[in-house]
């Protein structure tokens, strides 16, 4: 067989079955190796972000790879930003990315470049092809090395004669190696620390520990010793709502976050890494640890925190039992005036038990963790590494890892702009996605950037370049030229009816509410 | 003065207009300083696709660099795709890419990443600033690395505490070296080739050969010697019509370009390489001289091939002249059904003098450039990279260099889709652009690519990762809803009443071509 049919076969016997694609001529060969593999689904993206956001998205809820396939240095180079994210979440995620052919790399043809180069940044592991007679057992490793959650990028380049060349294999799978268990030492420290520090003490939430189970096990704990349950900032995957323990959300801005955390004298480490500020502002630190707070590793992100969880909360001989709260307020359905509190009012009101939340609605998302923290169990996905434009792509994998969810991508207008392409994938797949656009018409982080750095009357062009007025964007307008079908709402109550409607609708829909 | 506020003003010193902008919280410095430094403009892009695309027009049109602005690692990535067109257009560009503060580079915090790493496959000049002080000469030595038409892209990488610092001064603009003088050895070797090949000879046009003095020069020496005019196949900038004299474009597929050349005993090249295959295919060679045909440089593209055309032309004792060509048909306006043939006439037939076309309009693109031979005089843009997404940045960008010309975007369906937020831009800056969208519902080429890989009967999942349809994307109203008023057209006719509306109105606007 050739070194496609090699490639994708092997990727079967290892498990995959989701190939997000945007291909070239270069990957002709797979394309029509697909055909032969009927088992590996293909979906197409027409644009590279949205594929790779989908392979993440995908990643987080199906706990395993799929494959992205992309076309050269500029095509990879197009999914980079939201691979950056998927490495931030630590998705396993396998990039296929085809090359020239090798006897043609030397000519330095017009598409050609160091992809390698492009590739490092975002990959845990990168290779070359150099035969077709290797692409089985190069396949294998890759999708090894992109492991399970939590996972790494793999980026496999491959020269199209590489993929037309005949003398392939397939590869048995590889042992996918699981994480580390912590040693008793770690456990006993940190059951030391929060025995001592007890209600001044928070466990801080990462990677697994964000899961069912490590969120029973961290609730034992806290209800054995008193101590609080914070997660991270930007949680790859967050299992929330009536069932679940309250998680209180790290702040964002680095001098609310040292506040939120100056209450205490120790944070034990649970999947997480030490909080860092997101980004460096005159006169505060990066780190988020007050002087005075001790930080206590118990799980790393790359180690089983789910486990680790449990042996603390045996160490420190909490019983197992049900989650007790402070009591919760269902959330009411909002009336008048849209705007962030009545819109992640209407959310939480509303959102189907079982249901996932993308959350890249960013200032306008804001209102909407606390609110939801008493709704309907469901899972939560944001925006791991910063790179915008990951909430549309991102819900799109997370609806085909999920068919049988309901996916809300609640996402803010300058950042949906980025991928807006995934819509057209929702379409196409006949997804079941509701997307909610908070149209503010305007870049209001940075507006808020620009007062704390001082600016308090930004100039024309300082305004000019944080606004997405003149023109509007309309974006029901844009969602139905791509094929989902899309209201605009006015009012609280326009918005509950609407997303009531589009909830219980299949497939696809937008709800673009005017800010 | 602070670091933003000083590389401004060196930019400014240094020639420096415009400024293609996507900032994020890095940027806010510059940010703030664009209104102090009121001559550069700032053109917000809604993704950093658009911004780079847009400075690649810019420069290929003016000559010299804008800046772009772009956010860390994943916003630069964005641009990528775009500053590898550049790159093979030659086109000087000066990237500005935020990162973190230097003392919180360690935190790792999550949009932290290897810039520099990202920006080298692309930049023919990396650095990253240490400090305020340097900001005013690192950026005068990036605009300097730019250069000039034929230039390089330039990457300065600006953490965010070299903006915001004190102590920045404003650097003198350094000399910009001017493309290097053929030697007369080159001159008369190419002479001598030319004298005895006579019309089995063909110059191989490049670079500023394709500007009218290249042109014009080239012309004395066609005349004089019977030798063909020849171009790269995805010419940066190529003047045209009926003032200038007929210029073939090396076809796209080796075979055929194979069988241009096969009549030629010689090439020589002026301001070009010599010609090798967009990709590799079994059983055919990366290089498109034929066996026999000797290849001769007069001029690399980054001489001063103009300088060298015209010390041929003289070696050779040709005279100057008029053009003199074969009668061209004027093209007239077509009827009947929409397809490449009558799209490209209409097109031909009707564009305006002086007018500015940017084709990234692939496989229906193709019979325009024979039909526009005898057109009114223009300026002809191609995808130099091949990395598709070119089309509608690079004629906004170059709409913002001449603001007086009409562009023209001469656009496919599939790679307009990935930059489509191009259409904001030039809503929002009223530029003068026209967009042709040549709405297929497929990517052709692949289906193209298919057959030629000997898939004649593409199966299910092949014909669905090359298709458009399911749903089928509505060009018009996707326009519209950014700013961008459009119609669809679904004859010739209609093509030709709505091509001349669009053409005189002010401002930007589309016509989606339903073939």
């Amino acid at each position: 067989m050739n070194g496609a049919e090699s490639l994708l076969r092997t990727a079967l016997a290892a498990g995959i079955e989701v190939c997000f694609a945007n291909p070239g001529t270069t990957e002709m060969p797979l394309v029509a190796a697909l055909d032969m593999v009927s088992e590996i689904r293909a979906v197409l993206g027409l644009f590279e972000g949205v594929c790779t956001g989908a392979a993440d998205g995908y990643a987080r809820m199906a706990d395993k790879p799929a494959l992205t396939l992309t076309h050269l240095g500029p095509g990879f180079a197009n999914g980079i930003a939201n691979l950056h994210n998927a490495r931030r979440a630590r998705s396993p995620v396998v990039n296929v990315v085809g090359d020239q052919a090798t006897w043609h790399l030397a000519a330095d043809a017009p598409l050609t470049s160091d992809i390698a180069s492009l590739a490092r940044p975002v990959s845990g592991w990168v290779r070359e092809v150099k035969s077709a007679s290797t692409v089985a057992s190069d396949i294998a490793e890759a999708i090894a090395a992109a492991g399970r959650t939590p996972g790494r990028v793999s980026t496999l380049i491959v020269p199209s004669d590489c993929l037309w060349g005949e003398g392939g294999g397939i590869a048995a799978p590889l042992q996918v190696p699981y994480p580390t268990v912590v040693a008793d030492e770690a456990v006993k420290r940190s059951a030391a620390t929060l025995r001592k520090s007890r209600d001044k003490a928070a466990i801080f939430l990462g990677a697994q520990a964000m899961r069912s189970s490590g969120l029973a096990a961290a609730n034992r704990i806290a209800m054995k010793t008193g101590c609080c349950l914070i997660c991270e900032t930007f949680p790859s995957r967050l299992e929330r709502g009536s069932i679940y323990p309250a998680v209180e959300k790290l702040p964002y801005f680095p001098e609310q976050a040292l506040e939120m955390l100056s209450k205490f004298e120790a944070i034990v480490l649970a999947g997480a890494l030490a909080p860092v500020a997101f980004f460096g502002y005159p006169n505060l630190p990066s780190s988020l640890v007050p002087q005075g707070c001790a930080s206590e590793t118990l799980a790393t992100p790359e180690q089983d925190a789910i486990s680790a969880l449990q042996a603390l909360a045996d160490e420190l001989g909490a019983r197992d039992g049900p989650v007790l709260r402070a009591p919760v307020q269902q959330p009411q359905r909002p009336t008048g005036k849209l705007d962030s509190a009545t819109v992640g009012q209407a959310l939480a009101a509303l959102l189907p038990e079982n249901c996932i939340v993308m959350d890249e609605a960013a200032t306008t998302g804001l209102p909407f963790f606390a609110a939801s923290s008493g709704s309907a169990p469901h899972t939560y996905l944001s925006l791991t590494g910063g790179a915008i434009g990951q909430g549309l792509p991102c819900a799109t994998g997370a609806a085909v890892a999920c068919p049988d969810r309901r996916v809300i991508a609640f996402q803010a207008d300058g950042s949906g702009m980025y991928t807006l392409q995934a819509l057209w994938t929702q379409a196409r797949e006949g997804l079941n996605v509701t997307t909610l656009i908070c149209n503010n018409r305007r870049y209001r982080i940075l507006q808020v950037e620009l007062a704390r750095a001082g600016i308090s009357e930004p100039g024309r062009k300082a305004r000019s370049l944080t606004s997405l007025d003149n023109p509007e964007i309309h974006w029901s307008r844009l969602a139905a030229a791509m094929g989902v079908p899309a209201v605009r709402v006015e009012s609280a109550e326009a918005l509950c009816l609407q997303l009531e409607r589009a909830l219980a609708e299949p497939g696809p829909n937008l709800i673009e509410i005017l800010l």
